[in-house]
């Protein structure tokens, strides 16, 4: 036993030093987002690629391969922490050591120049120059897939990335439902919303919507002292270190919502991570289960939450000192606001009831794109074709097209179906919580949000990445993932059926 | 040939990849200082010592000792530069290979800790729980003094870190001579100011001096694309790669020029940086020729030009335009506010005269730790005693004597003389400088400084580390470094002498 003790003890040694290196590579990627110049784009980039490469040849080593031959041999029990630590590990392992290191710090490279290239191209609202990128980073991705092996869709195998064992082939028949479903929705509640337009949003300075972001962050019990918040083109969220998690927003003057709501969101990731418990951290237990799990959280405070009216009553006093423009509104006029359904081009503002919409059109042409059915140069015509059968409107330019999202620029492909099953998920979890905590309204209603996130602390962050998703829903909530509460949740909020 | 070629290439990839991992250290040094979240601290240090560690032990692997051997065999010719490549890396090899790798782990660690904990010190006003922190990094030093190696003084070993061959016993007697000439000149220049008292400074807000600073930066030619200003507790300038030199400040609202003068002084160490040729990115080369030859860029730019007579009768309106407390304010009370001379207590608020008798009283202070013979915990006393006889006062508390500099929580002894040779080398390259720009008060009258730039750029930058000191300042002012030039530089100005 004592050599098992000491071999787990130099393996937690070896995954924390990767833990470390990985902090390092968080920096530099939010310092190239935040606030980097311009011109150190280049250098940036080859820094990420090598210390990428790094911490990848660090983890598929034979120190790696050895500590998980010894601590999975037999005879050799473990408690339920570590076992799940070796099981994460080994499927971690087993992927990656699949990759050539040589392809690995290409990737990075190629992110590292794709992402100011993207930005560039948004700016000029041009996808042209945007192509080489974007065909360099597909063709390595599909190395990276046909590499690790899928059955005759790349897809899967990327997929598997973000959510373990999920399939596009398990994907398309519920993004089929789910369609059939919303799009008649969409109809019905634009339908209704006809005869109660929201009022027009005034300008609100930069300076105070980010008062007001600190604000929010802090009566979400996000601890100002463990994060800080900044702007970005594009919103997100990362953990630099134990102690250290940085939400980003975008200020738009005209609309008030886009930071607002980007920052609920963000925030939500933010308090995932700052839930996981010490004892799993420089591990990769350190995570959330899945990154649908991950989005159910930013989902939950963004919409279920945020967006919800015993809410947004309680904030409105709150947003009015630091938006005195909003002098005026009511607290319907803001639930008006903060629910407004449209017909919409970008993602990232998409009500929650057309979102998933938005998910859907991006998923479809990744899967061509990685099949080879689909030509990079042939993406803005695509984009726009889908996005007219979808969601019923076009966009004018590649800005509000097929420029919007940053992710392909960090060659994230595969990713999006997780912002679907995130707000599947949300949903799904706030009836089970609903069901501890029957007096969520009205805790809601006074701006008291320590018991939900207690509850979520307790049924979905304490548990890190110890859980497969799948598990995690069926123990939280009682039953398996499903659609069936996101449309009972709209239905009831934007037809008022049943609770309203 | 061609074997040499390929070893030139393998070994500059080999330091390319060493200046990689340095660079994500100064972004995680530059981080921890300007906007971390407090509660990072802990795994901040950790990452530091991790990522010190590594890049130690890469560049006194067997790899840059072979490559060295290669190029440096019997037959091998070089051209200029690559024989200045190898010569400098040399040097620092054999200086890093006698130190063991834990070693430098554990300093990086040590003052990844001191930092914060000299923060908290400094913030708090007291100086006791700062002592095991610096007692640690002072015996880590003394150890690696002793192992480096030294004639009997540990401090020679450590200054040859920042100025490349200079010893103590050197130091002493410049100092002797420069503290002869200076006290009587210091009680010479306050008594003659003493009749035309500086006006009182008027308070100015924080951001009215942030948009001064940029102004100034952009007077200064400092590239706003490959550099950014932030604000940390003390003012300092880092490059984190090529294209991305930062510099901060520290905003003091009721003194504007506090971070006035300070902007000045890192853009003239970020010019310098900026001013080293692409050919040496990436090697060791791209850097100072020693510490003092860097301070004397930063003093050119602070006090040369920044509290010259012509400048700041040049810059008067731009100020006023930012800070309209001071519309009432003529060049002449401007250059008297500049150039008061007062026995202070604060280093980096120090006027260009006293200024020097500071380091000379850190000097000493260094110089017996290191020789045991004065015991941390008797610091704050042993400073307050030699301040009062260099300077002619005593601080009231710590936070304006011992704490006031972060160097000691850096773990860097032996740096301060650097401040004051700069001073020294300001002074006799600007006076080369005036022999080929005789217009150079017009210049400044017209707040031109593209040529003075340029000529320090062809005479210091362009070589980056290329040069010795000694050798460079030779070549670039025709003599020896002396301290002749500075003293006639501060009687000419304070006193009227020749030049006024």
């Amino acid at each position: 036993m004592t050599t098992i003790t000491a071999t787990l003890q130099q393996f937690k040694q070896h995954l924390a030093d990767l833990a470390r290196l990985s902090q390092a590579a968080a920096l530099l990627n939010w310092d190239l987002e935040t606030g980097m110049p311009r011109k150190g784009a280049a250098a940036r980039a080859e820094a990420l690629g090598l210390l990428s490469g790094e911490i990848f040849t660090r983890f598929v080593s034979p120190q790696t391969a050895e500590a998980l031959a010894a601590l999975t041999a037999p005879g050799v029990t473990l408690d339920a922490t570590d076992a799940a630590l070796v099981r994460v590990t080994r499927r971690d392992y087993d992927k990656s050591q699949a990759i050539p290191p040589a392809l690995v710090r290409e990737i990075a490279t190629v992110a590292g120049q794709a992402q100011p290239a993207w930005e560039q191209a948004r700016h000029d609202n041009t996808f042209a120059p945007f192509v080489p990128y974007l065909t360099r980073l597909l063709a390595l991705k599909c190395e990276v897939a046909d590499i690790v092996g899928h059955r005759g869709n790349r897809y899967d195998a990327l997929l598997d990335d973000y959510e373990p064992g999920l399939t596009a082939a398990a994907l398309i028949p519920l993004i089929a439902d789910l369609r059939r479903e919303l799009v008649p929705l969409v109809d019905a509640i634009i339908d209704r919303q006809q005869s109660q337009p929201a009022p027009a949003v005034p300008a609100v300075p930069v300076e105070a919507q980010r008062a007001l972001a600190l604000a929010l962050l802090d009566l979400l019990h996000f601890d100002s002292d463990a994060g800080r918040l900044d702007a970005s083109a594009h919103p997100f969220s990362i953990t630099i270190a134990p102690g250290d998690h940085r939400v980003t927003t975008r200020f738009d003057v005209a609309d008030f919502r886009s930071s607002f709501f980007s920052v609920l969101h963000e925030c939500g990731h933010a308090l995932y991570e700052l839930g996981i418990p010490a004892a799993l951290q420089l591990t990769p237990l350190a995570d959330g289960a899945s990154m649908a799990i991950h989005e159910s959280q930013s989902r939950f405070w963004e919409n279920v939450v945020g967006r919800s009216r015993p809410f947004l009553a309680f904030v409105l006093p709150l947003l009015q000192r630091h938006c005195p423009a909003l002098a005026a509104w009511s607290a319907d006029d803001l639930f008006r606001s903060a629910n407004s359904v449209r017909r919409s081009l970008i993602r990232t503002e998409a009500d929650e009831v057309t979102y998933n919409l938005h998910v859907m059109l991006r998923f479809e042409l990744e899967n061509e794109l990685l099949g080879g059915r689909l030509a990079v140069t042939d993406l803005p015509a695509a984009w726009n074709d889908r996005c007219r059968a979808l969601l019923g409107c076009t966009p004018a330019s590649d800005r509000e097209g097929v420029l919007q999202d940053v992710h392909w620029a960090h060659g994230s492909f595969g990713y999006f179906p997780s912002y679907m099953l995130g707000n599947l998920y949300a949903a799904q979890l706030t009836d089970a919580l609903r069901r501890d905590l029957p007096d969520f309204d009205t805790l809601l209603a006074r701006g008291d949000t320590q018991a939900p996130l207690a509850w979520l602390r307790d049924r979905v962050h304490r548990h890190g990445r110890m859980l497969e998703p799948h598990e995690l829903m069926l123990r939280a909530t009682g039953s398996a993932p499903d659609s069936r509460h996101f449309l009972a949740y709209l239905r009831s909020k934007f037809l008022g059926d049943a609770r309203s």
